[in-house]
This record gives structure tokens, sequence and C-alpha cells, in this order.
């Protein structure tokens, strides 16, 4: 397959009215977004100059037509070549009005005295001054949560989305396979770190934003952890996890080795963790809830003895963002849908201090998971 | 000089007797704050986990005593590696109670019944839930807002932080430098950038989050942009600029290059800003304004014929975020103090569509500014 760059109009045409049925089944007359995925999703904007905390940015979806950007101008010449008409521009930063009269007047004449929703609920936040976001619910009245919109929305991914992930998991799993070959003992952590993420952009990622991981004698105590100048040696254990991108989609696993040798207690805990996400891909597919899926791994961790873990689920959904909904833990109950775009991340304690997770990437089809990630290998590695 | 990775425990104790001493003056029980920079600024703990939008993490600043940091249980590992004594953690995700309940309680038991500050201002935001902050104002009453406390503080980098920008800024300065000997016409843009942030990484950064540019035959019409299949042709103009990192301080600067030639139009651009940003050199010093320094700029600009910008300001603050107060623009007003690291950034429409923009990176001592970035070139440089 042919990896294609952004997405055709269409793309957004369809986004857009799927959104707006949802919208007239709770009569909604507009919804607000702030986010940066969201924004993205509605428009194709991308950049990472939201990195800059400085200014706000909104796009405004109505019942009917096109979204509309209310967005600073630094930001017109890009908006405008999306597929966005209506696009609206302040001088920003200007901490005594930030877009905010320019926003409530747009939402005030698309939305009239209907409801405005904005997504309040799980995952997500308003990136805006709290001061401002009280001001605008003054003047626009309370706004009704739409998280089930937008995340039923985003979950659901379209074959060019899955395309893209597709791409980023296959260039990551080349980048994994080079590891033995860029790694050795006598390395620091952090020049382990450097040799990877170099390897990952070379086999043609665009970004690395999220890359952790940790070494240790034996096993790891810490999985988010940054790299320090301890130097790798015979008998450790080393996990890097990585959500690299392509055209701004994600891929999110990790790999573990060990260095010339592993203990015993550290192999089978690798095997379990295969063995869970082995469970999950046999059991996945439309209509089995999140909690199924976690119960299918949980089941496996526990007959192999988990002390439990401190990472408080096992997988979630992956897209414009390194995570997203939905959670597979004991109570999220999100029933799986065809088109989603999951992790299954099983992890234990082994032993106290030392943890194990796996992680690999899926796609959920009408038969089952179709795997984005090369699968990880049953025995932990040697390096 | 030798560059010392993280910091010794006394960097936060002084971080926090500041905030300490702010906080008396105003009778404050505790401050609140939940986003990546000022979490990392009150305990060190220093992760690209943040980057998953699932769980909020809390750190509450008392009245005296160190820091106590309320989160997830996954980030308990690396938390209670920091100089925090007090790790406050819950199994999240956990959408109907996200740490609210925990976090309330603690700013009970803290402040008892007294006032409890907040970020609520410019370049601030809420990092969870909007349905959550509700909550939490309804168990523990309505925040006050202390932007002013935190900007003040974060503003004024230690002489331990200023040494992260000018590492940073020098090992950006080299890939610059770079620069003519990496890039060439018949290259697209696509491949510029990925040998340009290879570069970058090759110097020794830990990570380049941010990198935006654009090329054009003569000129460029947007500087945030993502890079595109477009071919870069004799006649081009390009620009870089780049938010690098080490150990989690940003250097910020862009460059500017034509390829075989230019045009007068482009070269006398390039001129003006470059004069700019000698003029604001000149008179930058602890007790001016960023008002003053953008009269200062734009006074230069407007005397060479600029139609404007659509960027709203002239540089800024520059620390653990990209971008940072204050901004330099014609009503911010900030005081400059000594131990400032900003950034100037003069950019003008030099003809319709055609836009110029410079940057450098410095840090305010007694006696002016003293360079973080290498100077750039006084004319347009040539590929």
């Amino acid at each position: 397959m042919v990896f294609e760059r952004g997405f055709p109009d269409d793309e957004f045409e369809e986004r857009t009215r799927r959104c707006q049925l949802l919208m007239a089944e709770r009569s909604l007359a507009a919804i607000l977004v702030c986010t940066e995925p969201e924004v993205r999703y509605f428009t194709g904007f991308h950049t990472p100059f939201w990195q800059s905390p400085t200014r706000p940015w909104f796009v405004i979806v109505p019942a009917a037509g096109k979204p509309i950007a209310v967005i600073p101008s630094i930001g017109r010449a890009s908006m405008s070549e999306t597929w966005i008409d209506d696009v609206r521009t302040w001088s920003s930063p200007a901490p005594d009005d930030d877009g905010i009269s320019l926003v409530a007047e747009c939402l005030r004449s698309i939305a009239g005295d209907g409801p405005i929703g904005v997504p309040m609920g799980p995952e997500t936040h308003m990136r805006m001054p709290l001061r401002d976001v009280d001001r605008l619910r003054e003047t626009v009245g309370e706004f009704v949560d739409v998280t089930d919109v937008i995340s039923g929305l985003r979950m659901i991914k379209s074959e060019r989305e899955i395309a893209k992930h597709r791409h980023v998991c296959g260039l990551v799993s080349d980048a994994f396979d080079e590891l033995p070959s860029i790694l050795s003992t006598g390395m620091t952590e952090r020049q382990a770190f450097a040799a990877f993420r170099a390897e990952i952009l070379r086999q043609g990622v665009d970004d690395v934003p999220y890359l952790v991981g940790a070494t240790g004698p034996g096993g790891i105590d810490d999985i988010i952890r940054q790299p320090s100048d301890r130097v790798i040696a015979d008998g450790d254990l080393l996990i890097f996890d990585t959500g690299s991108t392509i055209d701004g989609y994600f891929s999110d696993f990790d790999r573990n080795f060990a260095f010339t040798h592993a203990d015993r207690g550290a192999e089978d805990a690798y095997r379990a963790v295969w063995e869970a996400t082995e469970a999950a891909l046999g059991m996945l597919r439309p209509g089995v809830t999140t909690t199924q899926v976690f119960e299918a791994m949980n089941a496996v961790l526990k007959a192999n003895g988990s002390l439990g873990n401190d990472v408080g689920r096992m997988g979630h959904g992956l897209g414009m963002q390194v995570t997203e909904w939905p959670s597979h833990t004991a109570s999220d109950d999100t029933v799986i849908r065809e088109n989603m775009v999951l992790t299954l991340e099983p992890g234990l304690m082994w032993a106290p201090g030392k943890a194990m997770v796996h992680e690999e990437n899926l796609v959920v089809r009408a038969d089952g998971p179709e795997l984005l990630s090369r699968r990880a290998a049953p025995e932990l590695p040697i390096i």
C-alpha cells in the first residue's frame, strides 16, 4: 500500500457529518473544541505550535455546514490552507480578551439560545485560562458535556487513519529489530536512548515525541522514566517504550530485552505478559468490552503470580494522541467496535520492585484483531 | 563549563521558599498546580508521560514545608526519587473520581478554610476535565488566581537553569552552522526537515520537540508550517525555527537562508529584522519593559517599510516551555529583571504574502543582554 500524507476533504466532510448526526440526536446547536487533537480532527490543522501555551485556539462545529475556526492571526495562513472556509482571527496574545469575545459572538450567532456542547469529561481539558472559561460561560451560558460524542467519533478510525498507524507501527517494528545491533553493555542509558531515537528516525518516522525506558539489574521498577548515566551491564533488563508519529498518528508499543543473560523470574514474567497478550488477541472482536479484554489478560497474569501493578489499566486507544479512549480496566466497560485502534498492555510486578510490561498495537476488524506492531518474540530476547 | 544534569535539592528548596514568601504576603494557605512545567518546577518530576491525556497530576505547595504530590500510582516510583517526601497516589484512570476526592482532602487538611491559589490567567490552563474542576471548586471553594506568583517565579531563572539554556542554544547554533553542508536544492522540504532534525540530535540535544519551517520562491508566507513534498529550488528562501531541549530546557530560535541567490527585497527584509534585533540588544537591561523592547524593534521595522505581521508579539520568555511569559508586545509592560531568559523575535511582512522573522535567545544580566544563541549573520546567508 502506498502511504499518503494528509487527507482529502471528504475525510473531514465525513467526520463533520457524523458529528452533526450525533448533535441532531441531542438537539445541540453547536460544539466548541479547543484542544489540539479535536481541532485537527475537524480541520486538518497540524502544527507543533500547540506547544506554546500562550494562545488559545477554537473550532466551532455548527448543526449544519463546515466547522468555523476562531484562532490567533499567527495561524491564519496555515488554517486557510485546510478545507475550512470561515477562519476568524484576532491578534494574540491579548491577555484582556484573548479571543473570548470573538468566540462568544461566533457561538451566539451560530447557536442562538440553543445548547452548546463542550467535552468536559474523562481525558479532556479546556486549553485556555480558567478565568476565560468562566468568562465564556458567563457570556454564552453553561455548556453541555459532549465527551461521549467526541470520543465516539475519534475512537473509530477511517481506513486512511489506519493506514497511517500501520505505516508508523511498521517503521518502529523495524527500528526495534535493529536494537540488538545498536545496543551493548558499557553504554549509558542516555547513549542507548539517543541511539534508539536516531534509529527510529532513520527508519522514516516524522518524530519520536514519546520515548521512555529503563534498565536495571535483573529487572526494572519504573516504566515511565527518562534516561540516566547508568552504565548498562551484563544481566540487565532493558525496556523501551516509544510513541512515534507519521503524519500526526502514533504508534505506542514497547519491547523488553536482557543483556547477555536473564533470571528465570524475568523470563517467566516476560512469558506471562506475552501469553496475556495472546489471550486478549484470541478473544478481541467487535462486541466484547474493554473490561472483558482486561479480564482475559488479568486472568493470565494472576495465574502467573502477579503482585499487581501501578499502571491502572492494560492498554488503551491510540490515534492522534499516544493514548486515547477507551481503557482496558476492570470497570471501563466500553463496547469494542470495528476499526478501533487499540493497544494491549498487560503488566505485572513479578517481584517487589520488579515490573514487566508488554505492549502491542492493533486495529479491530469484523473477525478479530489485525496486528499493526510486529508481534514480539514469545521468549525474552537476549542481546 | 561542565554541563550538569538535574538539580540538587537546594534548587527546589529555594523555589519553594520564594513561593512561600509570596504566599505569606497574600495570606494564601496553599497553591495547587496541575500542569507539567509547574509540577516539574516544584518537584523535578520529568517525564514525557504528560503527553497521555488520561490522568490528572497535582502538586500542592503548602504555606510551609515541602510540596506534596497527589498523583496516579503509575508515577509513584519516579516521583519518590525526587526531593518530595509526601507522595499520595490513587489508581488511575478512575473516571468517577480521578484524584478529585484525594486532592480535595489533601487541600482541606493543609489549608483548612484558608484561601487556595491556582493559576487561572494568561498562558495557564487546568489540565483536568472541566467537570472535575467544577467538582473540586464545589468541594474546596473558589480559588484565588496566582498566575502572577507562578509567572514571577518561573520568569527569573537560576544560574543552573541558565546553564542548561546556554548548553542547548550552543548545540543548536552548531547545528544551524552545518545547514549549508546538509541542505541543497532538489531536496524536498520533508527531506530537509529530517536532515536538520537528525543534525540537531547528532549535536547532542535530548529532543527536538518543536521544528517548523517553510520554503518558498523568493519568500515565505507562513512560519509555523509542517514540511511538504515541495522540492527546494534555486531562488527559494528557507526558514527553520526549532525549540530543542536539554534536560527539559528549551532553545527557541530560527535562521533564514536563501538558495543560490536572493531578491533585493528579501535581503533588505533580513537586514531589517537583524537591525531590529540589534536595537533591542542595545537597550535591553533590567528595568526596561517588554513594551519598550517591542517599540525599539518596531521602530526599526516601520522605518524599513513593514506591512505589519500576524505573530502578535516580537519575542517572549523561554524556559521549560518553548514560550513562556512575558511577551514583547505594544501593551505587555512587564518590567524586565535580571536573569530572565528571553527571545527577541522581530518579524515583518515585507511584501504581500512574504514574511521574514528573526529570533535570538538571551539572558538578561545586570549590565545588559548575554546572548545564548550564536548571533546570526548580518546579511542573508546564501546556500
